[in-house]
C-alpha cells in the first residue's frame, strides 16, 4: 500500500492507521492530508492508532509533524485509540506529544472537535 | 495485524479495510464485528474499500458474508470506496454482490445509514 485511505466523516477527515508509517507512507500522508483539508475545507482530523501495537520514537516525531502542519493549516487533528503499551513506551522514549491532542477512541474525539469547533476563536492547538 | 479496527462513528462502525482479507482475518472481523453490533447497539456498519486494488471472488464472497450477518442482527451494511477497476472485475467474475448496499465514499455511505434508519419499517438490506 503506498496510500492511506483519508476517510470524509460529515466534516471531518478520519485516518486509520493500520500498517507501519515507513518514511515513505508519512510523507505521502501528509501530501494526501494537507490536499484533502483544502478539497474538502475540513477543519478536522482524526487519526485513528488503534491498530498500532507499537510507535516507536520516528512515528511518533511523524504525528507530531503532521500535527503541526495540519494545525497551521487552521484545523485540528486529535490522535485517538492509542494503547496504553504504546503511551508508556513514548513517555519512556521521552516524547509527551505536547501540542497534540488526544482522545480515546472515535467517538470521543469527534465530540472534542465538534465541542472546540463551535467554539468561538476556534481552539487550533494545545500549546 | 490480526484484527482490523472497528470505530464507532457516531451509532454507527466503521471498517476501513487497508490489507488483504485472508481467511483469518475475514473470520476475527466477522466475530468482532458482530461482538460490537451487540456491545455499542449500533444498527448501521461502514466498510470502506478504497485501499484496496484487488477484490477477488473470495474477499467478494466474505463482504457478501458479513453483510448477510449483519442483515440478520438487524443492522444495515454499506460497502463504500469500491474502485472502479474493482466493480469491474467482481462483475466479470460473476459477483453481483446482490444484497450488499454500496455508496462511493464514507460520507454518502453515512448519508444513507442516516436516511434509512430514519424511516419507519427500517430497510435492512435489499432483496
Amino acid at each position: 500500500m503506498d496510500h492511506i485511505p483519508i476517510l470524509k466523516v460529515d466534516s471531518f477527515l478520519l485516518v486509520s492507521i493500520q500498517v507501519e508509517l515507513h518514511d515513505e507512507l508519512a510523507m505521502s500522508l501528509q501530501d494526501d492530508l494537507t490536499q484533502k483539508l483544502l478539497k474538502t475545507n475540513s477543519h478536522g482530523v482524526l487519526i485513528d492508532i488503534s491498530a498500532l501495537e507499537i510507535v516507536d520514537s520516528y512515528i511518533g516525531r511523524m504525528l507530531s509533524q503532521i500535527s503541526a502542519i495540519v494545525g497551521i493549516m487552521d484545523a485540528t487533528m486529535v490522535l485517538v485509540g492509542m494503547r496504553p503499551a504504546v503511551a508508556i513506551t513514548l513517555v519512556e522514549l521521552g516524547m509527551t506529544m505536547a501540542g497534540v491532542r488526544t482522545a480515546l477512541n472515535v467517538d470521543k474525539g469527534l465530540a472534542l472537535l465538534r465541542r472546540s469547533l463551535d467554539e468561538p476563536g476556534r481552539i487550533v492547538a494545545a500549546p
